[in-house]
């Protein structure tokens, strides 16, 4: 297939609907983006990439590290993990308080903001210590992107934890719920500065081809998870990912994706490529809305739905 | 792959599990059914059928029946079905009136009981009368199947007719939003009379097909839906098919399906098969305990999950 | 006190508050009515009558039958009433299906639309039929009233039951609980009946006077129910009698009192008398606008809070 | 009235029940108390005492504070404070995160935890530190009991902050929702140590007298509240005063009080007297079984009820 062509034409596409979204404005430091920016890329299993827009510009992952902490929870608790996290979507709004407090602190999946906080409360009992564990999910998102520049953006990370009550909150909550271990500002900390790396559309690509191919970097050949596993975390983010637009984007492109409020996106077709799009306005459930529509024309063009 | 071999290993392997469900008991007419059943089927493109188990007996096909009718509607309605239905997962119990309540009697996806309610009255308005309404979907499913002989237990209908309290305050809920145009007690009766048709897995792995192969029979050639609609069926049965076990069934299976309290379950293997297994005890959830664990093996063993 | 110059003054002063509220439109029936009438009445332990404005006229009673035919259950069943309908206020609105749902068919308490049905459930109970439960309210009205000329209006019964979508809900989920013994259309249409009597704020007021007096008419002498009961009718008022408003009724006026959406207001002074107010005009709580003022302005000038 | 015979009746009424309440347990500060103890104070408005039981023992009075911080907030506030904090029973226990969340983080009402917070942040604002705020409500209580000695047991308070992060939820998401202006910390804090004030009954009893007498102390002569303000603390603690049985309360006792964990509740007769009971087992909904049995009693026995 001409996926260079393909994407080209969704460029072209998608192009009106730049300024339609709403950039994120919950803490100064994204609320200044420019919205008028997108970019694409595919990374095939050979390494091949194709990208349209500004791949090389880096920006806030926000919940899309929420796929990689959990990949790492995953490996290391396997169905253990399921004691302190669920794997249902959860028909709310993905910092809600009310079904976490229906369900005495057990938090619906490791996607919403309660979920992730609890993951990496998780990775911080396995690895030690805050910075340990920060070090290394940061070690290993430079692993499958097989880029060592990556790190965080300080000042985004700041500013999250000024302005995160709502995420102290669940925290509070969980650990009300004797479900959560370490202090909590120190794992709400821990899971902020995840949520602040930065990343490209060529970078993320490239990082989620383990989780096209079963759990083994098809480039590298390094294995990180069992194919039992790799398959799971495509489950979790084909019903989970969206938070409550997950249906809708099953629904509308058919790929297992995960989005983050800094307008990425990242997805895979099993056995076939990795994808990530960016676009930094977002829907009304938000998600990039000029990203979430540039997947539904390329799973519409190419055919690549896993339906 | 030597599905034979598979489905017998997978029957001797749920075989110890029979025992440990429960069979649904909310009305009579179900109540009294013998537990220790099960019966497994695929059907492949060309018409070639694996069965293991009581795989010709007759049972009551209940949620089941939410695929055919919420296909009708969507050949009808296409888009326009969503004014009045969405697709995103509920987080709920099937037959919740919390969620219908805040979100203004719009129910969350045409598998929880109040959205198949809705497709029901839809199907009313689009054929004109609840007999027609009925027959419709009885002859669609006979297509399908390619079996006349298929009908309803009159006695099953009526026993929910007498029993349906929380069905019909669901209908009443979504009337007093203006969501329901025709008369309550009429669209739940019509409901009903499709939850009460009786197949056997046989039947049911032939009539999935349509469902695996983009919306048009294999077998017979007949078109139903377009690829697009057909894919977005399967994604609403991935996200939303097996209530608020919807997503476990994602992570353990990875399949599209459905499942019914009669203890049926039907699933498709995209461009491969359509499955149907069936026992009637079920689990917390109000699914087929063994039907379930029977499909985690299947994908365990074949490696067919979409994921 | 000069109760005459008082209820004058009052009169006066809520005439501009007139044209703010808004009519009760969810029936045509009510909603015709003429938005700038007031009346007020008082009655006290001998029998003598103070009002202003449309004191004679007759609007229909709506919720505030509920505190007649509660009375009546109260009187029969006694604390075994408790075992179908709690005594707690709901903090939601007045016909929420949600807590209902989440407390399993049984009602907060008697003034929500679920606890006043099912109080009409009992009642049928008791007196065989939905026509003798009918006439026996419709008795017990007029015996406290003192007036034979008091009836229902049959279009308002009618049209109320044309548009009673949300309480058969209510009513089918009780039934769905086993918290409902007769047919759900049965109950629900003797409770209509209760609700569209129509009463003038002359008759309200002097039918209030067993409950300020322990539940002994006194002028009559009649017996009507136990000190306890009595008292606990007016705890009952003063916690649950307005809905999700009802603090603000105990903060703002201190008074145990029921309000309708017809417009009218009954409340009574323990020990001294029984008051109504009626102005069709509702507020956002679905409470008189004008009579909740007009109520306000009486406990200011006359110091008769129970606080 | 004989009162002394009366509370000794009560006394000796009660005896059997004391051991079947649970004591507090969710610090252990509380947890180690004798749960055989038992005493009522009553305090007329020439400051006559009746008591029976260990009326000078020191217990902690836990959220019985709120009726005295809820005071000064008031009387600095006025209507003000109905901007940020409600006046509507809350129909949900009393720690609950599910309606705050719906209502955008504005307290249902001053007596639930959330409601106590916030009204701890606004009396911070006022007095401009949390130590004054601290002192001034501490001054505050010493004024009304008249008794000099009154101090926190910083024990319990280190314990409830230890131990109170379903409490730090509540006030992040009050913050999320800028409905708190301090530090959380600094605010749940401040709240803990008015919690952990020790009082008995014979000094809590006599603290009433104020909201018996229209805001003014009866002996001292001191005017703390206007009449209305002094009525509608009365209002707000018969409706809202003991979470989910307010109702209960009402109904049963039919007196405007409030409860604490710590197993002291308060009470007034308006115009008549204040009353304090206290025993340290508590019933389902965390209000002092044997203390709340012995408040019916005094009701039944004197007739004292407000309504």
């Amino acid at each position: 297939m001409d996926y260079q062509s393909i994407i080209n034409e969704i460029a072209d596409e998608v192009s009106p609907l730049l300024k339609d979204g709403k950039v994120a404005d919950y803490i100064p430091a994204l609320a200044g983006i420019n919205q008028n920016q997108f970019a694409m890329s595919l990374t095939l299993f050979d390494g091949t990439q194709f990208s349209v827009g500004q791949a090389d510009t880096l920006f806030s992952i926000q919940s899309i590290s929420k796929v990689f902490s959990f990949t790492l929870a995953l490996k290391f608790y396997n169905t253990d993990l399921y004691k302190r996290i669920g794997h249902e979507p959860s028909g709310n709004p993905f910092n809600s308080l009310v079904q976490l407090e229906y369900e005495h602190g057990k938090p619906r999946n490791p996607f919403i903001n309660a979920g992730a906080i609890n993951v990496t409360d998780a990775l911080i009992n396995h690895y030690g210590t805050c910075k340990t564990a920060y070090e290394e999910v940061l070690g290993f998102i430079r692993a499958i992107s097989d880029d060592e520049s990556i790190c965080s953006n300080e000042i985004v990370a700041a500013s999250e934890m000024e302005h995160g009550y709502r995420n102290l909150a669940l925290a509070n909550l969980m650990k009300s719920f004797n479900n959560l271990d370490n202090r909590v500002e120190d794992v709400v900390g821990t899971y902020f500065k995840h949520c602040s790396l930065e990343m490209s559309t060529k970078m993320l690509s490239r990082a989620m081809l383990y989780l096209a191919n079963d759990g083994v970097d098809p480039i590298l050949g390094v294995t990180y998870l069992t194919p039992s596993q790799s398959r799971r975390i495509n489950a979790v983010m084909l019903t989970c990912g969206h938070y409550d637009a997950s249906g809708d984007f099953a629904f509308n492109v058919g790929l297992p994706g995960k989005s983050g409020v800094g307008g990425g996106i990242v997805a895979v077709v099993p056995n076939v490529m990795g994808l990530s799009v960016w676009s930094p306005g977002l829907n009304a459930q938000g998600n990039s809305l000029v990203g979430t529509k540039a997947l539904e024309l390329f799973t519409d063009k190419t055919g690549l739905s896993i339906f």
